[in-house]
């Protein structure tokens, strides 16, 4: 027997539901000792117009927002992804863009909109979703904005900080640097091309990669240690994160950068998951990598002298990346270079904001010739 | 005859129909010469992941975020309010919440999603109603989502800068300070409830206050200059912007500050078209004035002491208050006292989340006995 749902009013979900996520925020000081002082002055547990921090700088803040389809993810629709998920999902998105400067998350503003139906014990895993991802990335979710709408809308905004002048951009790449990555790539797009048309096709993984497609999408990591490593350092010359997919990425830093890149296809770390799923699709492994996803890796450039020091930095720290490519000439494009030596130009199908859905565009990719 | 629609991509309408709104304000100086710097260096023009800020602190940093309804506005559905309106408002509803905090504000972010059906002059109509909110009350829209979603989708983040230790809250309020108000209150839920039922109840207004009723949802005024006036001197004990109704806003102050409120009924503001629409509706222009409506005036309290030096302080900027009532004891709780001096419950509906729509709000007031 189900549990009778309980919709309690605004007021009501802001003093229960949310009250343990966020009291004792107020007062708390966010940067390390060895950082100027940042100190969240009004949390969202004092409920006034705003959050206040209190800075003793010079400091650079950074700021990004982004929305989040959330309730239109395919997986939400299919119920394979829970509304702790879309919690979890727009704090990871949004913390991402600030690791990408190589800021440290001060905090999160949420913005959360949900219908009628949705009812406490859904409100709260939402919530919770957003508290753990807080949490999870060191950081706080401050304030923003709770109420009712239609469908589930949810945005976020992240703040963060910075020295002074150690801010990483997309636009200081200069040709010959190491072109670099966090990570694998490609695996949300890949689940998403997996999981809508596994009946219609018949297609059935071993479930230890069905797990792992399904994980991509449930905890994905923004890479903020990564990010205030590079900023630490003196060594990255450009960064930002996959979250259009990493042709995209690369193509952003290139034109950003008035660089080309020449992509070294045996260098490219692949997830067995991409694999699999490239396989059944009937498509290169590399293009399904390269592809719309919306994964949060880091994508860097650094001067080719510094990349033993730069893998040093990262080992004592546990942290890996890839060298993936190098960058040329601007005129020279982002070119694919196969283990052979042939050029072709870098395979995959980049996210088309235009387009409403993922698996369209993954689907695009060309079958295996 | 109609010019054809054009529906371009979101990559063309951000290069095209957004950069003039955009170019240059990467590296704009956004404090006054008498604050510490706050430099934006990395702006929307710059297409970054995040837009960066270089603070020359120390300074408190005031951040909130604010969804707002837009195509589910009730004007909206009817043709009343165009896309540069729902752009202005958007823009308005965040840079009042730093403005009750008393901050300046140093920027906004803004989250637009669109239709399909959405074309180009929409769109630029959308971001030049953003544009101009964000001039009109000194700042600059450093970037933020754009794309694409089943329907128009705006939210949006403002921030701000104040001097340390001079933040306004809610919870300063004391027993005998003076409760006061920028200006008269109500008439965007004055004109929520009359421009719907305008034909069902064959009302006619003359064509001014219609004018008044349609401009109030138009350029919705966020009260910069009287936040900042606030914040820079010592008086001001508490402050509020009105966006969920004086009532709300009086019982909020009192609920954070721990006070009770006395309201003075005769000197409460009252606008004209407010007071027409109340007479049109049957019920008494307070309770409409008190009433659910998104104003954005600011509610504040003084030391009785002070009320002559903070008028003088506002006479010097041709700005204006309304002394309106008086703080309590708590367990007062809010009253309202007539001309008479009889007392009774403050009149008016809160605006309460929980339902959708101010009109139905607005007519849950009673009917005037």
């Amino acid at each position: 027997m189900n549990k009778a749902s309980q919709f309690s009013d605004e007021p009501t979900r802001v003093a229960h539901l949310m009250k343990h996520f966020l009291s004792g925020q107020s007062g708390s000081i966010l940067s390390s000792d060895d950082q100027p002082e940042i100190r969240l002055t009004i949390g969202a547990d004092q409920k006034d117009d705003c959050a206040v921090y209190e800075m003793r700088a010079p400091v650079a803040l950074v700021v990004g927002s982004d929305y989040v389809r959330g309730p239109k993810f395919m997986l939400y629709e299919l119920g394979l992804l829970s509304n702790f998920d879309l919690g979890y999902y727009v704090v990871a998105a949004n913390v991402s863009d600030v690791a990408a400067m190589g800021a440290m998350p001060i905090g999160i503003l949420t913005v959360v909109r949900y219908p009628n139906d949705l009812d406490d014990d859904g409100f709260h895993e939402l919530m919770a979703g957003i508290h753990q991802a807080a949490t999870d990335f060191g950081t706080l979710n401050v304030g923003g904005d709770i109420g009712q709408a239609e469908r589930i809308i949810l945005s976020a905004t992240a703040l963060g900080i910075c020295e002074v002048g150690k801010v990483l951009t997309r636009r200081g790449a200069h040709e010959g640097d190491l072109l670099c990555v966090t990570g694998s790539c490609g695996i949300l797009g890949a689940a998403v091309a997996y999981f809508p048309k596994q009946d219609e096709k018949g297609w059935k993984l071993e479930s230890s990669l069905e797990r792992a497609l399904l994980q991509s999408w449930q905890k994905p990591q923004a890479r903020v240690a990564e990010g205030q490593l590079l900023a630490s350092k003196p060594f990255a010359t450009s960064c930002q994160d996959t979250s259009d997919g990493l042709k995209a990425t690369i193509e952003q830093i290139g034109e950003a950068s008035h660089v080309g890149f020449e992509v070294f296809e045996d260098s490219v770390p692949l997830d067995p998951a991409v694999e699999a799923v490239a396989e059944l699709m009937g498509v290169e492994p590399l293009a399904l990598a390269m592809s719309a996803s919306a994964d949060f890796h880091l994508t860097f450039t650094i001067p080719q002298v510094d990349s033993e020091v730069c893998r040093e930095a990262f080992d004592s720290m546990s942290l890996n990346f890839h060298i993936i490519g190098r960058a040329t000439s601007h005129d020279q494009g982002i070119r694919s270079i196969g283990p052979d030596g042939a050029e072709r130009s870098l395979p995959g199908v980049a996210w088309k904001h235009q387009k409403n859905d993922i698996s369209t565009l993954v689907t695009d990719v060309s079958p295996k010739s």
